[in-house]
């Protein structure tokens, strides 16, 4: 994580300990927007999406305008039913209570064990010091805050310059394992003093969240949890950007991407056991959609990933993949497959100038590049993934014990 | 596996070592067909299908009756492009040289690691022993000859009677890793002294398989060689069994059902790295295809698969799955999941009276079955898996090595 994330004016935190951890540390964060922010949200595509997620959406479709974050790591509030909204509304009644403002206007979020009860009794027990407490709290301790089973947190500042006006833009992440697309932050919180349109808001998020967050998988699993906020608070005094207005828009887009687009990277680099990061790039697809789906069979086979795992250049694993995907008529006499820049299949079988020497050097490499042309189209596609170790297992049977 | 597999009238085998493998063991089989009998197969869907797939199908496309099957380890003779059908043809060469019959007779079936050079020379050097020796091997020795990363060897036989005649039915099988529907056994062979009408034993392959072979995982991973031949000698003097002929055609299809059964399940209790053997039941869906997509999802989570090898009832991470599984308008207040006969999810949330003992008592035996009930109609499919250990990244992040 950058050590030093800007502050964003017109956002301010707070950071406590509710107890939800046998070990005493910091749990939930609390965001606080200043009036009149924008603010634009996406969610998990789960059909079991969690209560937090649930009552999030119900509130925004208030119209309200959203004051409070409140974020707590340690258990999803997910798969409890309706007890687990009502859970879910008592902590925000509880910022309301303490603030002053609406219900509606506090969104939950929440990341950790599903199915366990959700303790809101603790956390609404901190609410009063952690609204007193706002604007003590860094970006930075609350990227620590949100961290499950993550190894590092995760975060991250840009800044660029519109109308003439200097812009920040921070954002933090967690996610590690049950990582896929359909929103695979598990929970992203970004924010930028800019002025932006709500509709543009909605856009900018969109866009960076189809070629970031949704093109990153550890191991296929999609949360019931997973949310992305991006929030505007106008408050650098720039020139309201809207999506007509060219060249504004246009830097603000490519630093909402680089943000976003670091945070993915680090939610795969920090994937649960992952000692590597794989960049899978499908090229001369009939059409995105079979790109992708050649990319993920790639990026899902436990074959292919412990291959990663072991430096082993076990190529027939990737044809096998790329067979087994589903693409129709697919002639594998045009397919060409490189491991970075070492040509391992050609025509659809092995390059002759290809040595396992080759291909050992790439493998043994901490970042990969693993490139798919399928030589019938103009379409491409990239997804980022990472290994499958020892301590994926570990991590993942021992998770609640 | 079954100690005293039961010779089939008609069928002679041989097994030997080629040097396929560093390490001495035998490694070549061949099974000879009587002339008259019947055979029926299926392959592998993978679009990179291996070159004795292709060239197997190419010469059952001449109709000219299969006399051998020449099965190899060690050596999967895929990902190599024309030299391999190259290759797979002078196998079947070699066996018409020295047998008289035409190389269109023969047929090539390979296992083992994709994309290394087929060592032909090697399995052309043992063909006339093999044809020499036809008769004096055991099924026994070639469920031995064809196995990989299996740990076991798998074979069964059953007897069953019709129109007054003993029939025997015994098969082998071989496969652990790259195992999942769309011919998931990598190699079964199955022999029939009974008499079949070829349309006959279409039919009871394809039933067959449909239901066994096709409905098992281990890790999501389809081969490019899967294979499953059944052959009816017509020895036991039966009066031929058709389609039409009723009692005598559903006696015979439940013995071949309950081999293949035995069979696809050994080879997921042999799954790689594989501590326990799940039955996941998905009921009361709108129709088959989400029944499966569910089970099949579920059956290819790593982090259920890791719980299961935990022994750690961690059923919020099965409502996950379900949620992500692409059924539409899934409404999951009607979910119930059951682990064997304790109830843990009761119309989507956590039931009253499970408990976490309840839960680990079942998780900790070793073969588990989990029911879904989606409660939105009358269809129901079931998956046969195995859990994600420890042991199934150390096997194959060193197959090669």
């Amino acid at each position: 994580m950058d050590n030093d994330l800007l502050p964003v004016l017109g956002i301010s935190l707070a950071t406590t300990s509710a107890g939800i951890y046998k070990k005493k540390r910091n749990d939930v964060t609390l965001f606080q927007l200043n009036e009149g922010a924008n603010m634009a949200a996406v969610f998990t595509k789960n059909n079991f999406a969690a209560a937090p997620v649930v009552i999030a959406k119900r509130h925004l479709r208030t119209k309200l305008q959203t004051r409070f974050l409140l974020v707590n790591a340690g258990n999803a509030n997910a798969g409890l039913g309706k007890i687990g909204e009502d859970f879910a509304i008592r902590t925000c009644k509880a910022i309301s209570d303490y603030s002053g403002c609406t219900v509606e206007s506090a969104l939950p979020f929440s990341t950790g064990v599903i199915g366990e009860r959700f303790p809101y009794e603790k956390i609404n027990s901190v609410i009063p010091e952690l609204i007193e407490n706002l604007g003590t709290g860094t970006w930075q301790e609350s990227a620590k805050a949100i961290m499950t089973t993550d190894t590092v947190a995760k975060g991250i500042s840009k800044t660029v310059t519109l109308s003439g006006k200097n812009i920040t833009i921070t954002g933090i992440a967690k996610g590690s394992g049950m990582i896929r697309p359909d929103m695979a932050t598990m929970l992203a919180f970004i924010g930028t003093d800019a002025a932006v349109d709500p509709q543009t808001l909605e856009l900018l998020l969109n866009e960076a969240v189809n070629s970031t967050f949704n093109r990153i998988t550890v191991d296929g699993d999609t949360s019931t949890n997973d949310a992305c906020v991006l929030v505007a608070t106008g408050m650098a005094g720039n020139v309201m950007v809207d999506s007509t207005s060219n060249a504004d828009y246009a830097v603000l887009k490519e630093g909402i991407l680089k943000v976003c687009e670091n945070l993915a990277k680090a939610i795969v680099k920090d994937g649960e056991g992952a000692t590597k990061f794989i960049v899978i790039n499908v090229k001369q697809g009939k059409n995105l959609q079979e790109c992708l789906e050649v990319a993920y069979t790639i990026a899902h086979s436990p074959l292919i990933k412990t291959a990663f795992f072991a430096s082993d250049p076990n190529w027939g694993r990737i044809l096998a993949a790329i067979g087994r995907a589903n693409i129709p008529d697919l002639n594998i006499d045009n397919i060409n497959v490189y491991l970075d820049d070492v040509r391992i299949v050609t025509n659809g079988a092995r390059c002759d100038e290809y040595t396992e020497e080759k291909g050992v050097a790439v493998m043994s490499k901490s970042e990969i590049c693993l490139t798919v042309d399928l030589g019938r189209g103009q379409f491409e596609e990239t997804v980022w993934t990472c290994d499958l170790s020892h301590d994926y297992v570990s991590i993942n049977a021992d998770y609640r014990s």
